[in-house]
């Protein structure tokens, strides 16, 4: 299953800022209703809901009808979509990391080198010490 | 590691647009020079340079300044990053899927249900051939 572009573009454009991002972090706790999201973020009402509708439009964020506080829900269906765009870059930093890994015991290999070849060279001028 | 909130903004926000999510897929395969880019896209030179450049703000692409042609490469750091803060919310898809998963074998079981149930009252009424 691969996600509409259109799809892709709400979801990541929704997810750029980063009170829209808290508000969903906030949803992973379990629902809330707006007045419940307008207190931790010392932002206005309105703000809140505007944000709120950026998550709705992008399918990120459900509101009941039926309840009269309208409680907002989160829809992770979006997020995994999102989540799975992003995996296929996966070998990418996998690759980068294999670079640095090998990196690193290279500069590992090349002290022991020259530790050895100092021990030698110092060994050489004076006896061992025993 | 926990990706600064000003380099998920950068990131999301450079991959709410096709025309950038499809830069990476092309530098997927490998390095290309804004020509090579500016080709396949069917958008003047212009538009791809000014893609680039949020791209490049935001880690995603890195231009070699010391070859003639200032080959594009992509980053994937940025990306891992991104893919990890969705990982969060992996188990609120998981969950979805399960309560759909449970639906449907429940649809299936009263849908067996109710055949034997036919079956047995059509079986009464017409004695069985054979």
């Amino acid at each position: 299953m691969t996600a509409a572009p259109r799809t892709l573009d709400l979801t990541f454009s929704a997810l750029a800022d980063p009170t829209r991002r808290a508000i969903l972090l906030r949803l992973m706790r379990g629902e809330a209703s707006v007045n419940e999201l307008v207190e931790p973020f010392h932002l206005s009402q309105p703000t809140i809901s505007k944000h709120l509708k950026v998550l709705e439009l992008a399918g990120l964020v459900e509101r009941r009808r039926d309840a009269q506080f309208r409680p907002c829900k989160l829809k992770a269906a979006p997020l995994q979509e999102a989540w799975r765009w992003l995996g296929d870059y996966q070998r990418f930093w996998e690759e980068a990391f294999d670079r640095l890994d090998a990196y690193a015991k290279e500069l590992h290999r090349k002290e022991l080198h020259e530790r050895a070849r100092g021990e030698k060279s110092h060994g050489s001028k004076k006896p061992k010490r025993r």
